[in-house]
């Protein structure tokens, strides 16, 4: 009964890769605090920033197979997203997935599981967040769903949601909220822009952020020598 | 009852200073194997080495209020020490609080909880040691203590300890030691200098520290074919 | 009871030293899947990639001294293999026994326990694997076994096996396999070099696989809208 | 924007409370291994299996506020279920909410945190599965949805859905699988108890499942002395 | 340099031993949520919950001598509070130390590493609450400080102050604030007593805590279809 | 190229039976600390304590296939010793497979992954020590070797090797050496009863081991007030 859902609706790519910008910690503030994946997914690499739009994948605990059935509904601008149906830490992908992936124009894996070949995915420029890296080698036995709604990190992620990944972790975004997160997280960064200004002069969020000194006070808060 | 205290002594900042350049390893076997704090707190970039005073702030689970007040207890050459009140994984502090530290001449931060934004700090070069990473965001809503001593990293910590951090890990020097801390850590180093310099030219370990040979046949250390 | 086995036997060496060529993945693929190292122990470095023979040692928990002892029994080509005989975290090993091995032709250190100096460790170019690292030292005041078989990682390790370690873990492959496995080994690498090539083109490894459709249509896999 | 939904619907009490008897193995089973909680959530006590419709509630992290926000929601043969925003290990439930939960029919709790009081829980026989045990208590001052659908676990909740639990953990069925499931639950329980009567004679699997020694001569077992 | 503290003051027995009655997680909000150790200590039989006064005993990791030292000070009504100098899970307490604490009228252990015998422990009836059970024994080599202040479960411990340990976990009173929480405690648990009394009977808590749905609203929870 | 060999050499059954009685702690420092599996494998049952001699089963990740084949080898004081391929916690063994093993003689159950049926396994009094528990069932599709030396828990352990098992964790001891250290854990017994005589009467191990006051102030062990 497993199945892959042929036609799903993507978040415009317009709008998905203006995430990139914005990052994870302030595309997660401008959604009121919600999508984040679990912090078992760690970046494999150093300072890569990405943003696109979900292909997700069930896999079965040792078995890559449906990695390879994925890869072929997968657009330039998506990021593909992997759960195991049970919890396993294997190397489900390597430097051969990740050459068909960006041949593809697929920009990242996300993948509640393990990775190999980290350091020559390093040098193709294919960043990866993982929850593990192993070496050790997968299956092609079972099928497991594609394309449709999986719970990876932690979080519900729908074919088509905006996936936004870096060195903080990775954050999902829904399909149709992510014009209005993308509005609110530009908002937000430029009114951080005016703090870090005055931050770096020396001036204290004490005395920069209206009404903290007060609400201090107003809590108890005693100063002693 | 959450409280300030405004006055505090600090370890001499040319003692505090110079232990950075012994590193961890070296300080705290010269303080006897004491004082290092657990390595789940992490360094979140590579090679930063530094040494300075503990500004010590407890904070309440996702809230990060205190740390805003802290920094104005803050002077050039101090360390920030963060530790929750219950353990808590989220991400207290980002790039604005850093420029406001970097602003008031803070040196790093130690935090028994995580960080966001760690791409950024990287690239401003301010080094943070940390037990996680995440894009969770807290609240200004709860006060906690600040500059009083602290338990971070299952070590005590009182304000204006020498707190020193590398690669290997974070140590704390209690202030009235620093001393003499400092005075046997580069003793110390010195006799690993000779010692260094007869390994690279081949000797063996068995042979140049006095009687190790003696004392393994003693035990009862026997080779065979 | 301790001992320390004088004589053994080594995988001969260009066929060692061919391993690192091939890296972990490959290297434990080619031996069907066995050989792999717990991914506790990770790589305190990047883009490292090594193969050698084994030197075996047991170290107490806290104690550093077989160490030492093994150095002695080190060759030009060998990786030194430690396990602690309980659990351990402590820094067992740090840049003046890196500089020992490294003057000894030791070519890496596997440890299932911590080390210090990292940074220092990095910039030697000495690298290393471990379960932690720390720097808490150790003492010298209880023997154990040197060149005897042990379990490191999970895995069963005799004195003269092949050691692969790269950025994906640590392989062990046995000394009477050597020969076979690299064989093996360099048989797959060039069988994935084809793949790779169609699979840069854009080709799916559905239709490059022989008879993966079929297989996948077989089991039954269905494609909805 | 936190908000409660009023109405839900919920599972047939009658097909809700009968999954009990089947536990959460062979449920799991039933519905083709989907719907496992993460083994993270144990249970606080032994032998307790329940079954029943689930109230959610999400929590912020430090502050079990909404808890007695979704306790007004709940009916008898409820069971409450209830996840942090982000990762906390806080004692967000005792003995007084769980007097207050008896009191209202709820037959158990399932939270992605930690729970305290636990021997008075179990003394008074309400059923806990937790993350953590902790006596850290909680504030009350942020708000959170409650009976919206919910990720605990690692699993999409929706409020209405069956939660099944026991010593071997948690499943949740969807409600409009639930009948379904039911039945093919019942029909498993009856086949395997004809081949517990044969196992508990002495026969082997290997010749009560059909085919399975051919199978296994197949795939190339291979019987040496 | 280690050493042993002969005299310490201990609090009076029976404020102490009142404690027992509290627990930990009341204990722990009469002091305002501080002192609770980490909940990796956790208790290894059930329903027992006792209180006494501190004994405090470091050790090195793998060697157990100093418990020997630290009995010889205890007295009776005491609790014994162990910490590894280095993170260590062998088995440092079995049944024959068991038994002569009992002999000494010793209430419990409390230890930051492991322990083991654990059947024969609950069968005696002497408490314990450790990190991990291990059947690793451990040598008498080393020396450290027995009777002065440690961290233990990333709380300092100050011999004499207050232990209170129940299957919640444990917690620390200083020994100058035990009168004053303990009275607080007190009160609480009266306080506690009248609302359950009215949770049994199907009170809500948004009924009977003053305030509680006025709060709600004002923060803009919102109830919908 | 899997293999199951049919003959192997048995420890003989009233030595490995012996080993029950003096439980893994002793068994352990008998054979000078050596043999002891890893502490993630934690009894699902309290005070069982049994020894036999194991039958060894490797199981692919998620496939429970081999400890059918394995249960045919199984023979009347056996303990059935699994371990997978790869790191895995779904349950692989339950309430039917425990039908088999009783049914045949199998004495209990060790393996480092997961089990399911807790509960139900308990009340058959058949005994388990397992890194997980788990619902999540297992497929029947992947060959592996039966009756070869494999690691469990971090150990070699080989057909017909003595299992040891209780509340303190798992032991194996090896066929050749079974007969001797079962002598020496016999005498260290004796002893051990004497001490715990004169420590129930209030004596000190300071004063009952000789030479150990002797030893501490040697040291440097220094009594202050």
């Amino acid at each position: 009964m497993a199945r892959v859902i042929n036609t799903i609706e993507r978040t415009p790519s317009e709008i998905a890769s203006a995430f990139a910008g914005l990052g994870v910690a302030t595309t997660h503030e401008a959604q009121e605090r919600s999508g984040l994946l679990h912090s078992r997914l760690q970046p494999r690499q150093s300072d890569a920033a990405i943003a696109g739009t979900a292909v997700t994948c069930e896999v079965a605990p040792g078995d890559n197979w449906m990695i390879h059935v994925a890869l072929e509904q997968a657009q330039p601008g998506d990021i593909l997203v992997v759960t195991p149906t049970s919890p396993c830490d294997d190397g489900y992908f390597g430097d051969l997935l990740a050459t068909s992936a960006m041949a593809r124009g697929v920009r990242g894996l996300v993948i509640d599981a393990g990775v190999r070949d980290v350091a020559i995915l390093r040098s193709m420029g294919f960043p990866v967040w993982s929850k593990a890296v192993s070496a050790q080698g997968t299956v092609k036995e079972t099928l497991a769903n594609v394309q449709v709604p999986i719970v990876c990190g932690g979080q519900l992620i729908t074919p088509g949601d905006v996936i936004v990944a870096d060195d903080d972790g990775i954050c999902v975004v829904r399909r149709e909220d992510a014009a209005a997160v993308l509005e609110a997280g530009l908002r937000r960064e430029a009114a951080e822009e005016e703090k870090r200004a005055l931050y770096a002069q020396g001036l204290l969020s004490l005395d920069v952020v209206n009404g903290m000194r007060t609400r201090l006070e107003a809590k108890g808060l005693q100063y002693l020598r």
